[in-house]
């Protein structure tokens, strides 16, 4: 079988752990490296002397042999990139948030179409071994019917100048989320929030209502003196917490619930079940590592992406909305 | 000095708290014991042998040497209570929440003012260790400006089948908030929840919008499989966290916040501070025996109630708008 | 059938809470209490109407209708009351330390056997929902074989005035051993500890080698600024801990262990196991409550002591040893 | 002035972490990287063009214009290496333990005495900021007399095949106590210990009796299913837990302890003191990187050693008494 050319653009903060984590996959050729700034080139270069490294993305984009492109640069540029990329017949692998406004997002979506090309968004949150056993938990119906979902991602800073703190951190929380319930189900996005040091709002709660009563909320900020990493799912036959700051025992699956009294004349009786805790060994597995693998699955063939660029698109607009909520001070409809 | 004569009316499941702790103060005369239930009035009277124990509350409020009540009854028959108290020139301890309804509040509150009797409101936390050092430091400007206020209160059960998870827990948290910052500068009230298995509230977001761009945010819910009594207060000088499930360390004081790096030319670059964590040791006291030792300072003239019926009448008011919100599905002004 | 007639001498410290358990038990009449201080004598009689209280123990002991005794007197009168009663033909339940010195337990032990009466000590941790559960898994090989024992029981006081910090705590963690490992298989003591305020070690390990390589370790002390209660038991299939400070979660088992590598020549190659975690619900009951009524069974014949007299005898020895071991500075032999 | 010329031998596990800091030390050249594999020499050369690397620890030491060099090699070749730094006139830093016997040590104390040049000994633990921190505290008499230390450092694995879990992990509960208290000052060394998979000690406790009472416990073990690193300080004034497995708050300074009651007559009846906790905010400083300008101010004559060669000599000493206790199954004196 043909490895699979890849090239990654944008070797700042996120783009040499691709590089490092393309270098070693199976099947693979780490073809390209390109960023504007000539010392990084040169720095990577002399490290990964087998790869091609240019200050021009037109010259990767160029070589026909490459199958598939890694954005990893800034967001005002994703979507250029990546529409290039696409237009040149590359499979993208783009960061988040996929592109800054969900109209773009469409259009990558549609051009990935048409060109018949894999288009993946890097929500690296999706490739845990944590969220992947949430996700297979929700998948065996362990939890029963979904009650809520709520998740606390907190800190002192880093305060960012050019975006919120819902694009920065609930992202994250969104991602977790989307590993249990489809967000195309959302049917409403209410934002608060509060900026008291730059311009964007800093500290906020984001609350989504879902068809069929199930909620999610979020509380983001970086204005807490404690780190939280929190997050609580309860459905009817059994709840979960998952803590991202634990080294190890992330995930506590707990045999906690309500159930009804049948011994009870009252239509409803509570009765308070409180079972056994469970908490599951989880393998030592880079993110990124998985996640690099799956691309290289899904442009085989092999495998479908776990965050599409429709789902990618959607992450998108429910900030949009958020944005728009905080705005308006109430909540809005989806319309999905 | 003549000692104060209190009667105690309702003595299920709080009242004998208070009947313990008001056989012990100094300056009081524990005169009176009420219930409506005869094994109740035949326990107790055999306990307090010195106290007269009756069914009939018309029996305590005719004895003219009584000077105060205490009302410990259900909330329904808070106002009917408390107004026939009052009316025959009694001081008033009241339940919370003070009232089902805030108009029955504000009559209580003229009342009291026209009688020129004393009216406090039985919120708990107020007399806390804890919530007291809080009120201390916020009055000695330890937090610098508050930026906000998060509070969580959560477990598994007991769901009411009368009222809502706002009105059982966040009430709590209302008591805690009005600690640092006066709840009449609350100017908008959001409310977001859901039920599941009764027909009231059971998991609720409180969002309230002060003047000046304080915020508080509370999440009540008898839904969590764990248990969270946890209060963070960011201010921009410090900030503090109080968990009230930790059995000695509640309360702990970050000296952590944000700077403006006076060195950079940006008008805003943040320098994030992360100083040293004081856990103050406090006192090993009861709540209510501060409480009752309050409640007789007032009568006598040397204390400012705490919680007064104004506050009490507030709190009423916020959760009706709760309640409001919730039906309208946004924010409600609260006119203050 | 007839009632178990039960009578309690020592109503200070502990005795109350053995009135309250035994005023509820089926199949048994609490027919005597009894206590050197007349004002104890009066309040109890006027809370327990249908018992008999005394200054004297010879009135109850003479009592030939009373079928058992539970003494809970200071260490130094257990012996006399425990022979006397038994020697009026008196079940017998002792607290712990059954007695001051090992020949003392001895004499009793027999006693009991020639009078064909039921002696008991009251080492309380064994009746905890905590320490049945471990002693079930032990009995259900869950550990495999066990490697050690390591138990913490370290806080800030109460300084005894008459016995050192083994006596005091320490015995607890011997009660917590037992539950795994028979004590009469301990082959030696070594005991180290200072005494820096009173007369007595204050901060002491005790160290107790078992046939077959298993081996007991204790840290108790008086003067540590943190409480700690954590027992750890390691056996070759799994491992537990046991924190006593969490209020439900209490016991934790982990499937982490070492194995052999059978892919690797060489004989030993470690192969590190650390699989889920497991923590059982365990019931709500008070330990009080479950000993009271097996004692009863015991006494009916339908239960074998959970700590019989040779059980006390033996934990009493090994303190002696222990006290030996801290004078002579090195370890002592058992001769078990 | 002139720089300091530093060369590196042992290129394994903790070698290129000192490439790494001395590479950025001001007034430092990295001259010289030495390991027996070629591989590593060629890797690391092109990784540090600047230095020049050897598979030939003489062509290193041959170097007239070196300094001072860093032996990072396994223990057993410590001795030679040193040796004959310090007979080519170089001055020494040597990874822990020191030696394999302490004969070995103090030949090479003799020698570097002899050729003038600083002998020092890596015990890490001594530069971290929280170590440095306890041992100013100490310093500025915040314990007051010092009553005990006690340490835990357990985990599951890594066995070791060539020495026991003394030697590997007490060592650095040693180095943490010599921070507070003079290792030359203990008196008696007694060690408890068990194998159960390899040959050597695999669990163990660590006790050292010092002169004047005081008295410091390890329990050191590779068979923990908790991994635990926390040690305490007990002393009159005030206590101290230092969690090394904390992120951040790893060092707790509380205000307890037990007073003597002067309004008793009693000549000692305990009063507990339990006062604030402080958290102290510690520097994000990496260990290595202080040792590294440490090791440099010595050799420039303005520092003294803070971890000696007679202090590594006097850990290996004590390391060989606990072996010498662990075969003779009693304490040992040390005649220090």
């Amino acid at each position: 079988m043909k490895p699979v050319s890849v090239g990654i653009v944008g070797l700042g903060y996120w783009g040499p752990n691709w590089l490092r984590n393309f270098a070693i996959q199976e099947g693979c050729t780490l073809a390209w490296g390109c960023d504007m700034n000539v010392e990084r080139v040169t720095k990577f270069a002399r490290q990964y002397p087998a790869t091609r490294f240019t200050k021009n993305v037109t010259d990767m984009l160029g070589d026909k042999s490459l199958d598939a492109v890694i954005i990893a640069t800034p967001t005002s540029s994703h979507f250029s990139l990546a529409k290039a990329a696409l237009e040149a017949g590359k499979h993208v692998l783009v960061e988040k948030p996929m592109t800054g406004t969900s109209k773009e997002a469409a259009q990558l979506v549609s051009l990935a179409k048409k060109q018949k090309k894999m288009l993946l968004v890097d929500h690296t949150f999706a490739y845990t071994a944590s969220v992947q056993r949430i996700a297979e938990m929700s998948h065996e119906k362990k939890f029963g019917d979904l009650l809520y979902f709520d998740s606390t991602r907190i800190n002192l800073g880093l305060i960012q100048k050019d975006t919120n703190v819902l694009w920065d951190l609930a992202i994250h929380d969104l991602t977790i989320l989307a590993a249990i319930r489809d967000l195309s189900h959302v049917t409403e996005v209410l934002a608060i929030g509060s900026a008291h040091y730059g311009t964007h709002v800093e500290d906020a709660h984001l609350h989504l209502t879902f068809t069929g009563g199930f909620a999610a909320h979020i509380h983001a900020s970086w204005l807490s003196p404690v780190k939280i990493r929190k997050t609580l799912i309860a459905g009817r036959k059994a709840m979960i917490t998952y803590d991202d700051i634990e080294p190890s025992e992330k995930i506590r699956l707990y045999d906690k619930g309500i159930d009804h009294d049948d011994t009870k004349p009252d239509p409803f009786f509570p009765k308070y079940r409180s079972g056994d805790v469970l908490i599951p060994a989880l393998p030592m597995t880079e993110a990124l590592s998985t996640e690099a693998k799956h691309f290289l699955e899904c442009i085989r063939g092999n495998e479908k992406p776990i965050v599409s660029g429709e789902d990618g698109m959607r992450m998108v607009r429910i900030l949009e909305l958020a944005n728009e909520s905080l705005k308006k001070h109430k909540p809005v409809k989806t319309g999905f």
